[in-house]
């Protein structure tokens, strides 16, 4: 289990695209595309950002992640 | 509560220093420091590389984390 996988479930599971959560989030649609397939490595602040356009507390983001 | 009051905690209760906690992970005292108060953004490959050497899940060091 990764990040990537973690932010693609929440996202799906809000019922969002990858350009409409990078629209509320200001993030490009290929960042989100490649956050998603673990090819960036974000900041904190980015994973906050994320989570709260996604409304999940930022913890949520990294469960079960053991690797990065 | 921020990542850094988190690492902070978690480092305490391991019973390490900042200076132990920088060894065994190969980061600089003053990065454990810079972190612990929130003056810097780390990377997720270093919040997950700080959880391994604190021997807790990754998620636990973005507990409560609101802002960053």
């Amino acid at each position: 289990m990764g990040f990537g996988e973690n932010l693609k479930a929440h996202r799906t599971r809000a019922g969002l695209s990858q350009e409409a959560l990078g629209r509320s989030c200001r993030l490009h649609r290929t960042e989100i595309s490649l956050l998603e397939r673990g090819e960036r490595d974000p900041r904190l602040s980015t994973i906050v950002r994320l989570a709260r356009c996604l409304e999940v507390p930022p913890a949520a983001l990294l469960d079960e992640v053991e690797d990065a």
